[in-house]
């Protein structure tokens, strides 16, 4: 897989990948950026989240189960030295008209065997589910 | 960090962080998706990419040494088997009107010291710098 990053002004970056889609990264003020996009840090969680979220919905979608909803909170902890490294994450998975058990099922699924975000992270995992009526 | 991802409709998610600024997520056709914005695996790269092209900027900035322009080319390697994770990446920065000495150390730095994404990666790294007057 190619991608290709571009440095357009300031802090402003682009990158895009075989999809197309241009991706637009900055920083904030503090630090010389404008904030005129998201971080490269919170893409990689984002990433993260979207991979597993993804995989989650199919395998519901196989069991015939599908949920009403489905959220994924990311907590994240960095190390406080440089590189300031994501250590640790807590995905919290919510959703709404699917068994608890399918819930978890698909969790686990998606950690062990299919999320290709979460298999190249050297960040250590923690996952819970909640599944409402 | 906190970050929220969320299901919108069919493959399409939303991920949002401190920022505030949301990030699309989609796939392709073939898996279910209606291709409206980029892959997670596309966005953990561009992460990767914009972090350490952040890095490079600022650091070349300290050593009044700013470039014209810059680049990075991202190949990265995928298992073939799933979870089909990115076990090798080689990054190759092209940068105008900065002395390839300079643009070399920055890269080293960034690898070795500043960039969170590519220190949260399990993916084995490799770097390649180009220097055009």
């Amino acid at each position: 897989m190619d991608i290709k990053v571009t440095w357009q002004e300031n802090m402003r970056f682009d990158g895009v990948g075989p999809s197309g889609h241009v991706v637009n990264m900055d920083t904030a003020p503090a630090v010389g950026g404008e904030d005129s996009a998201a971080r490269p840090i919170e893409l990689m969680l984002i990433a993260l989240g979207g991979c597993t979220a993804m995989d989650v919905i199919s395998i519901l979608k196989k069991m015939r189960t599908p949920p009403q909803s489905l959220e994924i909170s990311i907590h994240a902890t960095r190390a406080e030295e440089h590189p300031k490294s994501v250590e640790r994450a807590h995905l919290a998975y919510t959703a709404h008209g699917v068994p608890e058990d399918n819930l978890r099922k698909a969790v686990d699924l998606s950690h062990e065997r299919y999320c290709s975000v979460s298999h190249s992270l050297r960040t250590k995992l923690e996952t819970s589910v909640e599944a409402l009526p």
